[in-house]
């Protein structure tokens, strides 16, 4: 099965507690690691739960408060040591850089890789990356300072060829391309055979949404329509929503109405604020409002099955 | 008892493991903690290991690699977070705010505390700090880059009275003051009473030595003379002295004849290469010329008991 996975490093608000560390997420899709925020000690959590660091290519970074970007000075010195030699592509606010760049210039001099920025827009939706198999949309989100949050959609533009069926009927090589794109095949005699005999059914396109930190938001149930994992901070508990509303923050209940306004097909609730020992009572409000809610831990991993598309048109 | 008491929240070298983080130690004199380096995570050892935040008003920063540093800015975040109002001293080289500059302009808009810098001197000893109970001095080691060592020695200036004997011999409030000095008591009818009736012996002055990252450097027993627990790094094992060279790091066996020199009472080794996943034949190797030597550990707990002076002069 080709793997879209979630690996949940750090759950904490902006103090970390004894159980909890700050925000950082991994997207592992087909063996492609993208890194979502940095907090302190990700590097470390990196490493706990045996995620190869070399994998790494692009790490995203949501917004500069410390708790989620903290720790990418450590793995960046990290990639230095181990002599990384591939780009590495950072997706930020444009003050970024500025903020490491002393620190930045010292690593640098001893570094084997080129870091490319790519500052981030805090006014409207922006695809960052758009490959054969993945989409990845920025999309605004409402902090105390410029946010974004980020939608993973997995894409699969080609279809799976049926290999017997290319030996029964012949196929050429020159062909099989057009076939894969969904075109029938003509043969010698003129008999046209369908393109669904010649393919599998498409996987379904699974997909992932990260949102923190935010105020809620319910408009941003049209960009995160039918995601099927909505991770959305919900740092604080129901009695605690004008706190959340003065902070630019979530309860436990708003992420539950953007789940389920969005469709979602689950949500995973995080950032949770210190004060909070246990969490089960967030879930359990979120529930009331969306059945399929979880709440992040340390280590958990949600890995989305791959399913066939059942009715073809 | 009054604590003279390290513990270490992280004990491996530039590469943390999974097992394993980057340096630092905390100091506790009297209730009065000093962090002596800061390595990525150390604001979540503290945690771990319930040391209580407020109560450190020290912090010391050997050397400017980040697996001694990189931790810092998270910690004074976490200060501002929690509202600290009392100043903060901060003993590093002196180029060291300006490579946090921009996060620390950032930081400080928020802060209710003040950092007081005090550059170290990285070409000879400097008392950094000189109480009634605590000297600290900073001495220099040889490393890639300036770095330097820091010896804890407590002092009992004052002797303790024995109250039963001040009533006894009915000796007015005044006189106190002087014979906790050691001065003796003259009696209205002449007889001298010799201070030792009066007070308890004086505790030993026990001391503790923190020496990461160096090159092998005999010369340091005359400054680490009679240390009772010295902390020293063991990079290396015996086979990779000539890599211990090259890189100004020391080998197990070498931290052991420092000790062996200087007469410690005890010795700790860390900072381990990630090379090493058990270190039982570092410290193996180093007992062979030093017997009471132990591995440092995360969460490890080093309290110098405190003795009285048998033989009062």
């Amino acid at each position: 099965m080709i793997p879209f996975e979630i690996t949940i490093l750090g759950t904490s608000s902006a103090l970390p507690t004894t159980s909890r560390y700050p925000t950082a997420h991994v997207l592992n899709v087909r063996e492609r690691f993208f890194l979502i925020d940095c907090g302190e000690g990700t590097q470390m959590q990196l490493r706990k739960y045996g995620i190869k660091f070399t994998r790494i290519n692009h790490i995203l970074i949501s917004h500069l408060h410390g708790d989620h970007y903290f720790g990418l000075i450590g793995l960046l010195s990290t990639f230095a040591l181990i002599g990384r030699q591939a780009d590495l592509h950072l997706y930020a606010h444009s003050e970024l850089p500025e903020l490491l760049k002393p620190q930045l210039d010292q690593l640098m001099q001893e570094c084997s890789f080129r870091i490319v920025w790519h500052p981030l827009n805090f006014k409207k939706e922006q695809v960052l990356i758009d490959t054969e198999y993945l989409r990845i949309v920025s999309f605004p989100l409402k902090h105390r300072i410029p946010c974004c949050g980020f939608l993973f959609q997995e894409k699969h533009e080609e279809l799976n060829i049926r290999k017997e069926q290319i030996e029964a009927y012949n196929i050429p090589l020159r062909e099989i391309h057009l076939i894969k794109k969904g075109a029938d095949f003509q043969r010698a005699n003129g008999q046209i055979v369908p393109n669904h005999v010649l393919t599998f059914p498409k996987f379904k396109a699974r997909s992932y949404a990260f949102c923190t930190d935010t105020a809620f938001l319910p408009e941003l149930q049209v960009v995160l329509r039918n995601v099927d994992v909505l991770y959305h901070e919900a740092t604080y508990d129901k009695s605690l929503e004008k706190q959340a509303e003065s902070t630019f923050h979530t309860t436990s209940v708003q992420a539950a109405e953007l789940a389920k306004l969005s469709k979602a097909g689950q949500l995973i609730i995080g950032h949770f604020s210190a004060r909070y020992k246990s969490i089960d009572f967030l879930v359990d409000e979120a529930r009331t409002i969306f059945e399929n809610t979880l709440p992040a831990s340390e280590g958990m991993n949600i890995a989305i099955p791959q399913e066939r598309i059942k009715n073809r048109d």
